[in-house]
């Protein structure tokens, strides 16, 4: 199925409304079209061809957004690049995807690069000269647009290969779910690199929306522009949500009308205080492979809270238990079909296939459906630690500490924590002949790991639990801490 | 591409949301689900199966909705027949689409039928037992959905097929365009029949919307229903909106928030009015075989005025002169692309293949599309004449004339009316041994042409005007009549 070009259509048909707010700044779409056009020529010039996996590593700005587009014009291929990670973790990226370019804010931290990759810094970017060439005025909804790394279960990280067709569908689920309206405005406050903040630009050139975006998350001016009216809806994980419930001391005002919260399940009292208070919460389930929100459930809903609602229009969920559909309120796998899931994973056909069978996507998570239909998630697939709306894998974790030396066994599991909702723990089984300390694990694991990811505590153990088969069973590591048995709330 | 049923899905999603308001009755999608369902289930008795095509032929009515998605349940193709053709026309389009079935109001007024075809009358299908069988869940969008018999140049009618992507589209298109907002209510007063109609049932079930539906036009009914803000969006006809002016003595609520005008071009002076007026008309121009508006006009743009607007964002237009691209304000042919473009005509691969073309569907009318990209339209197809929004296309009106054994040849055309906008005109050459008067003439057509198709006035001449190859100029005929030039302002 071939599209215009979003943005070139959003250029074409609402040349004079605004896409972007950032600071005192304000960028038309059609203004937007021109710095990406010449952005897209600038690359072209630097050998950046159709078909090309081209990394971005940048901060929230409208230079990013501006990088997104023109690599759309280009037609390559755009591999969000988490700038939390180390460089090590980055690398093993760009090997794996096999870029060929990486686009920078700075390029100095990503220094020494592999001779075949080539770093952009913005800065130089910008004084190279344009060269005519071919933009892409359509696309293809089944070409690949992005790619964004994650884990699950193996701990290797895997690239989502995200075509235009589930960014596409992702934002017109969306649009039927919460409506759109003619002077909404989205303020993004989640990284770009992430889909949750990826798809809100999206949402912007397929809407005609303006975006407000926020570099870094800031609790009190998120409140701010909320209260002066200039944004109408805003994309939160609950940590961010907390925050901003602590910083505010009136009402939202009714102009308000979406606070999505999405990142992981969110605790009962942070919804009961929104009800209070009036916010009108839509809590939402999704992730990387599905382009977003799958399963949203609407502010209305009172007495379904705790429930992550219902499936947006174009998607059906089922939950499986033993091959078979569960009935209802009986916890199975969730199961998710919709033209938002993923085209597979980068280079990984099998793993494609263990994940995705008849059009359905096996996300590996835990929950079921009650009588109304509505979806309750028990557990995030494969123990998924959410660390302030960052996934942490547990199994990624326990690699890295199984590469040092005095490591003979480790686990990994998530714990309660006020301000991030979950912090990684870590259980070790030290080899008999070696010796190590907590600080000298800790700072091993920061030569290698994004920040969010360094357990924040570990405790030595003489051996961790396992099952028959010897596979690692992380849900009794929690009852090793509280002495209690399996605990199955959340 | 498979997505869920749409009604199912949305009785689903929210079954308490009201779906249909008729007089004083109130519908939620979860009744109008269940109330399709077993109309299916009476249809699967009565021997409908899956791939038949099966004529509806009736009023616009709660009834009707329920067929149309009880159809859609069986996974039957809906032919939707304008009530309005005399039994002889129905009965071509019935054969020419070799349907197995009439659903109608009322048997008696297409009887006798051909034997292998089955009249089903509403009343009679209300008693008719369930039959349990396997119902349409999932659409795959390629399926045809519906047919609609449209004539254009040949004079023949043709059907339409429309697929389940088409209307989706469609739907998804205008959403883009006019926003979408929880407390939306679109009145249907236009004839479900025709795809304006019927756009609005299908924008119904995937928008969750509330549809109003008016049995037939009432001007003053009309403006009560806004009046009272019962309804936020209304689709007309130029004669419609005319009337509605005429009646009304007060502001439309701000709630009432757009006026789609459709069905060929509106007089300027009407336009005129409602921005005087302050009643926000979005001006509109689409085709049954772009099921329903592909370029639209929002009501911001008032020194376009005259202007059809802009295309749909799904939406790609050009204008071919020559075989190539036309320059800014050079008329041709416009030439639509998009995914409501349909997908072709019923047993008929020669006519499809000489109006689709790559995807573009090259739509016979001629205009232009100025410097900032806003469509002009000049002439609509085939002097097609556009008389109270029904179609009538002079090729068929002649064809009928030249049945009658004193005609030798017949040019129709449409002239000025004030109530209708246009009204087919006739004029005759008589064989030389031949006698005939208007009054005769005027019945032969009645008894052949729907009253709207019948011409209002004749003329008969000596000659018709013809070109070289002895192409009749229908548009000089009008000079004929004025005694000037070819004219060439709308």
């Amino acid at each position: 199925m071939i599209v215009p070009n979003w943005l070139h259509q959003r250029a074409f048909l609402t040349p004079h409304r605004i896409a972007l707010y950032e600071g005192e700044k304000e960028i038309t779409f059609s203004e937007l079209h021109e710095l990406a056009k010449k952005k897209a020529k600038q690359l072209l010039r630097l050998g950046v061809k159709k078909g090309d996996i081209v990394a971005v590593h940048m901060k929230n700005s409208a230079k990013m957004v501006e990088i997104i587009h023109a690599l759309q014009y280009v037609g390559a291929i755009a591999l969000l690049q988490n700038i939390r990670l180390t460089r090590e973790e980055l690398i093993w990226q760009l090997r794996d995807s096999q870029a060929s370019f990486v686009i920078c804010d700075h390029a100095q931290s990503l220094q020494p690069m592999d001779n075949d990759i080539q770093l952009i810094e913005w800065a130089e970017l910008e004084t190279v000269p344009e060269q005519e060439g071919m933009l892409q005025t359509t696309y293809n909804l089944d070409d690949v647009a992005t790619i964004m790394y994650t884990s699950g279960t193996t701990g290797k990280p895997k690239g989502v290969m995200q075509t235009y067709g589930n960014h596409w569908w992702s934002a017109i689920g969306s649009a039927l779910n919460l409506g759109l309206h003619m002077d909404d405005c989205w303020l993004a406050a989640v990284p770009f690199f992430h889909v949750s903040g990826f798809s809100i630009l999206m949402r912007s050139v397929i809407y005609g929306m303006s975006v407000y975006i926020l570099p870094q998350f800031d609790a009190k001016k998120a409140n701010e522009i909320i209260l002066q009216q200039k944004a109408t809806i805003m994309s939160v994980v609950s940590t961010m949500l907390q925050q901003m419930l602590r910083e505010l001391n009136e009402p939202y005002p009714s102009t308000f009308r979406c606070m999505l919260l999405g990142g992981g399940p969110a605790p009962r009292a942070l919804l009961d205080e929104c009800a209070r208070r009036h916010i009108p919460v839509y809590q939402t389930y999704g992730m990387t492979e599905t382009a977003s929100q799958v399963v949203t459930l609407p502010p209305e809903y009172l007495s379904k809270r705790g429930s992550a609602g219902k499936p947006l229009f174009p998607v059906q969920i089922r939950i499986e238990k033993d091959g078979k559909e569960a009935k209802a309120n009986e916890a199975g796998e969730i199961v998710v079909k919709g033209p938002n899931v993923m085209k597979g994973y980068l280079y990984r056909e099998e793993e494609t296939k263990k994940v995705l069978k008849d059009g359905w996507f096996y996300t590996g998570d835990i929950g079921y459906v009650d009588e109304d239909g509505f979806l309750y998630v028990l557990d995030r697939r494969s123990d998924l630690i959410i660390s302030g709306g960052e996934n942490v894998y547990p199994a990624e974790v326990e690699s890295v500490l199984l590469e040092h030396k005095a490591v003979k066994e480790a686990g990994v599991i998530g714990i309660d924590d006020e301000k991030w909702g979950q912090v990684p723990c870590a259980f070790v089984v030290v080899h008999e002949d070696e010796v190590v300390t907590e600080e000298e694990l800790q700072q091993f694991c920061e030569q290698k790991l994004a920040k969010y990811k360094v357990p924040k505590q570990f405790y030595f153990v003489n051996n961790l639990p396992r099952n028959a088969s010897n596979k690692l069973l992380r849900r009794e590591l929690l009852s090793l801490l509280t002495g209690e048995g399996r605990s199955d709330e959340r």
